[in-house]
């Protein structure tokens, strides 16, 4: 990742992300003295009312390191990032990402996967893996102490919620949990959720929602004025999965460009295996099989998009022989409910393409096997124990994800 | 506020109030050294048990110091009270509220509105104050660190939990949740409340109770070892919610004596606006204008015991105008659940007093309108990016209230 | 309780314990240098993943300490651990248990109680007695700052829940709660108990399990790579119940050889006094009177075990003359829910053998009466202030149980 790019996408993606912000890890005084130039009318992030003060030298001769830079303007900021990115290489703190200094990253709201970039995905990787490191050397650490966390739950969830407050208090925050926010907002009371929003972010730090209506988490990002992660809504996105599943390939795999990836089961309803492609197709050569039985095969907007992006894909009915040229083999619940009646329909898709001991005797070394969980039969039990099941590990990544979203997102990069 | 006045007001009122306690915030060790004086049986407060052991010092000169006080009776309290406020003040120290000595405030539950004096509520707002300045230098204070609050609710109140538990953490201080304590005492086990709250006090430091049924808060005060907080007795009383709409005045307008408040829809079952006129009877020259539709009129006690304490009053069905004569028009949601079957009447009640842009355009510049929270649309949302809306900063100013009030129970003054 | 008999019962009772441990209370670094002898292939805890790292000296001149004892085979650990307790005494520091140093207990879970014998109950009881002590101290202890708990319930029990919480939270540790884990499992997606407990294990440091079915514990402690503490399995344990019983007969009385206890109530149902039973089995010259509706007697199973561990009991009628001999009364609760249709066979055994005032007038000076709560009226409300009514004491009693279990699988003894 260069720190300019970085920017830059900031900058044209736009919408959900702020408009500027401190990308530059300075641990040196001298560079810290130069924060306030960030801070101009316009370009402040929202969640500066959290910042840390910081204190700054009052040497002149500090002052004159930067004396040539004047505050930029809208159009000139990705020009003095990257200028400014210069002085980070030059002061050799550029590459040492900072856990200490309370500049604020560029990402206010977490909401769909499509916000996210390649290289901010890099950036987010990158503090995953810092925050594996902090979670092995448990009893946790304490850079969010102080941080209230609001889990706002429209729909119940407990394995996303858990994760998240383990999360969070994994890095010393604390947290304040709804799993009955319904009744904020019940047909009795009426309250909208842009109220109950309003009243929430007196209460906490962040706001982590799960709600039952697509478009629900864009809302409430828009009302608040603190940040807000999307935890699911409805059939829309779930966005934090989506990076947890990229984050296993890469932590498993090793490399996002030139990889093959077969999606198997239920294509057609899953968001998880649609938000998936959306975000391979940010990387070079990869190549996507698709595996589904008939009635929930993947619909064409992602396969025009993966064709727009000049992703390679395929459809194929052979599990055996996909699973045999994939790096990652990604396999998914056939939805009962979405077959309402049809009993049989459902019981002869669900029995179709099963991950066994037979699919694991083909498949390579080096690949995995994901599912987002909860798994049903369509990977056996004697699958957890080989290497290659991922799919445990891939449940454990989300809390790394997880704690570099809040991370990100109060203390910024 | 003086201390002689709050001290002898904390004896005539009695029952919910302890009966003494330690007003002087002394700080100066000498002061300290005559803790002991206020610890004799029969004047020790329930809660006598958690204060902190101070240090103190064994000077014989500092003992000199206060050797003329003698332990005082019942019937000697006030008087003595106002000596060492006296020397509080002859110490320089009466004026420094002080947040780190652990001696007890006089406050041992907080079960109804009606238990506050004017003293006591400035006493809480002046600590209330003091809570909004530590909140907005987050990440936290932790003044209540090691404290267990026990949130005990019979029914759903999100609003009411999320605000109560916010406070508590805000302060350090930690939380045990229940949102369905009725399996406490369900049907098919039946434990009373009394053995419920005789359990839950051997597990927490203090207890929010909401419950279904009026009075449940005393009975559970009255048996707890522990300070209870009333957060909604059924019918009966919300008293946090009251102390928030007095401050809220306050905060907003400046001053309590004076006003002219305008109470504004379903008054005839809203719990929160009887509390708030019974709680502005305590100050000077209050004028209170009723606005209802016919249906759910102020009922004749609140007027009566407004007029025996000689505060101005009057009804009127003219919005438009009162609004133009008021600091606060306090509006209220129309209860649906009120009007049983007659749905006409309901919707006939509900569309009569709206707050708009029209309201808005006579209310006077420095007035404010407040609303408890949830809102449908008696007032509507074009209102909500004037200034003068204040609901929001209301329901802020609950998290205050409720941290200054967990402050005072589990600390003191 | 010496080392050496704690060691060798938790090695010939086996199944549910650790094969090994570091029993020595080492302050001593000299002493601790030699952790590392615990910690080879075959003998490592499972919870050794959590050890921490404990800092050892190089010191020649220590490693010649231990340098002749060797890594230890299976076979030789009781005797190695009789050694090392040698060491320990002679080292001067056996007898006082630290609670400072990470080395572990034996205990990996906590799942019936029968796998507790009366060296491993001793030790749990003396760690308890410490427990109480920090209680005492409240603002809390911060022992398990930075551990997680998640209580996993898929059946509510907010007694149970919060007692368990308040011992982690007055640790310094933290709680992931979860009520309604039956979502995790739900009839719809159908995930096993076994990837639930893989999923929760990445989020926490120790499970506290409750569920509905028998053996559900042990399932999830078989599976799971952190400890487990089974809450309640349905019809089948309640270990910690069982626990605290026996504690606060130690307590109330002094000690468990010699003493006389009637069980009263709901023998047949009660999976209380069931494990009471068993429990007390354990001990020296132990007198049980059963006395119960002829509905609800006690079971052969438990009468035959009694008796081949030479155990006195005897059936009565008559509660006033088992009351006047026994040290200890537990009375418990008519099951409504066991009788079905049959109202009138629930009333008449619910009314039969009332604690009452009269029963307390011929109850010995020094015996207690017990309940394991909730309580209906089998106890009447005036005996609650006999200062031998310990029930209360008794639930207190379950908070150090728990705090000390959760001490015991995190740190270690």
């Amino acid at each position: 990742m260069t720190l300019s790019s970085l920017s830059s996408s900031a900058m044209s993606n736009g919408m959900l992300v702020s408009k500027t912000g401190s990308f530059c890890p300075i641990k040196d005084p001298r560079a810290l003295h130069q924060e306030s130039m960030f801070s101009y009318p316009g370009l402040l992030s929202k969640h500066s009312v959290l910042s840390k003060s910081l204190s700054v030298s009052a040497n002149p001769a500090n002052q004159q390191l930067f004396s040539t830079i004047k505050p930029p303007s809208m159009e000139q900021t990705p020009k003095l990032l990257s200028m400014i990115e210069r002085r980070c290489y030059s002061l050799g703190t550029a590459k040492q990402p900072s856990f200490s200094v309370g500049v604020k990253f560029q990402l206010d709201d977490v909401i769909e996967a499509q916000q996210f970039d390649r290289d901010i995905l890099n950036a987010i990787f990158e503090v995953a893996r810092e925050m594996e490191r902090i979670e092995k050397n448990s009893p946790g650490s304490q850079i969010l102490k102080g941080y209230l966390m609001a889990t706002l739950f429209y729909e119940p969830s407990t394995r996303t919620r858990l994760s998240f407050e383990s999360a969070m208090k994994r890095l010393g925050g604390e947290v304040l949990t709804t799993e009955n926010a319904r009744e904020f907002s019940s047909a009795a009371k009426g309250e909208t959720l842009e109220d109950t929003i309003r009243t929430v972010e007196g209460y906490a730090d962040i706001i982590v929602m799960r709600h039952f209506e697509s478009g629900a988490a864009r809302r409430a990002a828009s009302t608040a004025s603190i940040p807000v992660i999307n935890a699911g809504d409805g059939p829309g996105q779930h966005p934090t999965q989506a990076l947890l599943d990229v984050y296993t390939i890469e932590r498993e795999i090793g490399k996002l460009d030139g990889i093959t990836v077969g999606l198997v089961g239920d294509l057609a309803n899953g968001r998880t295996v649609r938000s998936l492609a959306y975000l391979l197709a940010k990387y070079q050569d990869v190549k996507i099989y698709f595996v589904a039985p008939d009635v929930v095969k993947m619909k064409d907007d992602i396969k025009d998009y993966l064709t727009s992006k000049g992703v390679a894909w395929e459809e194929s009915s052979d599990l055996m022989e996909v699973a045999s040229k994939c790096d990652v083999v990604y396999q998914t619940r056939i939805q009962r409910e979405r077959f309402s009646e049809r009993v049989d329909l459902y019981e002869e898709a669900r029995g179709k393409y099963i991950v066994d001991a037979s699919v694991m005797k083909v498949l390579q070394k080096h690949a995995v096997i994901m599912h987002p969980l909860p798994r049903l039969d369509e990977i056996t039990v004697d699958v957890d124990g080989d290497p290659r099941a991922a799919y445990f590990r891939q449940a454990k990544n989300g809390l790394y994800i997880r704690m570099a979203l809040l991370k990100l997102l109060l203390l910024g990069w």
